[in-house]
């Protein structure tokens, strides 16, 4: 079976790992795009010690509340429209203000004074250049949200956190800062501060402020450069698995798959894996990936390595290490524990959340 | 909204150029791994006029079945287990039989005289080396399965067969045929072909013979390197879109998103755009790849480039070009007839399939 295996302990694990690196602040943990493709539903017990969830989109917001969350919910881009905006104050939703149709939104349609919609993120563009206000009208837009009774969390987003020497961070953290501190001198000494995702949070330890933001780290990736998750005691949150399906043995000087791009240079046992990137394993995958072989009768783990081009709804294997007559029915670790999915992603030219995040609807959601 | 909208009435226009291409052949439209991303219930009533549809897993089979479809549905990797092969005989599902397990299965359980199941589709492995019996297994495997009151379809894959010119083309067909020929003279004068998916309707017309198994014509891409889908008359089925919901101007110098990657030349109008790796537009997208904003007034269509790196969650375009004032919260085509799928995939490096399957669920499906 094509399966996505989710792991709530590890998750709960994860956010623990964020509780002692940011032991002061309150921690928003990001559930969008389908909890990182690990699927909301399953995701959310595992955080019930979170303060909040970050969605992108009211969709994922209501879906949330309807799950059961009844903590705080940020939608991180805010309402789309004024009924957006409507709707959120329906379900106590917190939205971040990035630009002035939002603010003209919140000043004509103020929530109730309990509400938790009069809580809002306010966006300053540090230097990321996709969304915020700038240094001329953050302070004016702050002063009006103010003075219509809202509460404020200043926010900004990292362009290169993963990166701890890129010299826009230094940039972006003291924008940053100067500005938390003009809000807090001139308009009121309680506007709240958030500024690290799950980069930030590892890289910036000084820099915590009220609110962290932890995404990827919460699902067992590393989101710096320069450390693994092992290396940050994060532990993988999915495992995406297959199985062996036939066997063969391909004779020296025939190529496999499409566009005939793997060539035997001997006799090769191979195997029939049911996973392709219809199912959201990546095409570019080259022979320099492995999978884990699980044999059926001692789950004992074979690194095997896969060759020819991924297909819609199979890929082959190199089983020359698996022993004789275990290999058929096996299942097959595409990532998870070994291989890591930063791993597969380092090799597919990409970054962990993309792959986690393009999984198609064709296999089976587990819970482990 | 993220939206996909499916345009039936576009299928059913590909399965007519299908038909007009190869007019005396039966045909096996492949709705795996969800109709190519396509929703398989949004795609089975535009191929009323197909022959028989084809699934990857037993779990498609069923479904196909249990949206109503009640010609042909093809199993073509077949059942995965003796439990699958006794489900498809209770289903009606006719199944590929590539390795001496499924035989095992077929001879040991019979389906009844006028099941479906009756019928196998027998592979055989002309060079693309992923399944299927050699020249040596084939013929007796053939013979057990005719004894035993099987109906043979000879089958096999392509593995070049986009590239016209690929010395393995002339291999592939020539073994085919051969074997063809041979059952048909040793064992039954009744025995059926099938050799050709989309890349051989299209290039190789003299080897059609009884089934042709098209896939991603039906969805409107090209299937073969040397034309394009409009030159073989075929429509994109999927328009993939989003909206813009911010917009900005960002100054000389100023770099945009992560990784700062790209660089404003001159001060630079943009908006931000609500779709992302987490809806399934590709992280690896360059800034050599444009999206057609389609403005709120005049539907007029503007293309517009990608700028800095796709997030999870949104994207920056250049809006340059779009007159002031009508580009908040204009629709933003990704893919659909302009740019057409097939585009997008080469700026990304891989095929059209592969974008059309791993879209993820966040996207609202239409149809148009």
């Amino acid at each position: 079976m094509r399966t996505i295996t989710i792991k709530p302990a590890a998750i709960t694990h994860n956010l623990n790992q964020v509780k002692k690196l940011a032991p002061t602040s309150k921690v928003l943990a990001m559930v969008k795009a389908n909890a990182y493709g690990h699927g909301v539903a399953a995701v959310l017990p595992a955080l019930q010690q979170a303060d909040g969830v970050g969605v992108a989109t009211l969709i994922e917001a209501l879906e949330a509340r309807k799950l059961g969350w009844d903590k705080t919910i940020g939608l991180i881009e805010g309402a789309f429209t004024v009924n957006e905006w409507q709707q959120a104050i329906e379900h106590d939703i917190s939205c971040v203000i990035h630009h002035a149709p939002q603010l003209t939104w919140a000043l004509a349609h103020i929530p109730p004074i309990n509400s938790a919609t009069r809580v809002v993120w306010l966006k300053y563009n540090t230097g990321m250049n996709r969304l915020g206000f700038n240094e001329q009208t953050l302070i004016p837009a702050a002063k009006l949200l103010h003075h219509a009774g809202y509460q404020l969390i200043l926010t900004t987003h990292f362009a290169n956190a993963d990166n701890h020497s890129h010299p826009l961070n230094a940039i972006q953290i003291q924008r940053f800062n100067d500005m938390l501190s003009t809000l807090r001198e001139t308009i009121n000494c309680d506007v709240k501060g958030s500024l690290c995702n799950s980069a930030g949070i590892v890289n910036f330890s000084k820099h915590h402020h009220d609110w962290v933001r932890p995404g990827i780290m919460l699902y067992g990736s590393a989101p710096v450069i320069d450390q693994s998750a092992c290396e940050l005691n994060l532990q993988p949150a999915m495992e995406f698995s297959a199985q062996i399906i036939a066997l063969q043995t391909v004779n020296a000087g025939d190529t496999i798959g499409y566009g005939s791009r793997w060539l035997a240079q001997q006799d090769t046992k191979t195997a029939l894996v049911s996973i392709g990137y219809g199912d959201g394993y990546p095409r570019i995958i080259g022979d320099d990936v492995y999978v884990s072989v699980i044999d059926t009768i001692n789950h004992k783990s074979y690194p095997c390595a896969v060759i020819g081009r991924v297909a819609m709804d199979m890929i082959v294997i190199d089983v020359s290490n698996v022993p004789e007559g275990i290999a058929l029915n096996s299942k097959v670790i595409l990532w998870g524990d070994t291989p890591h999915v930063d791993e597969v992603a380092a090799h597919a030219g990409t970054i962990s959340y993309e792959l986690l995040c393009r999984l198609s609807l064709r296999p089976q959601r587990l819970q482990g």
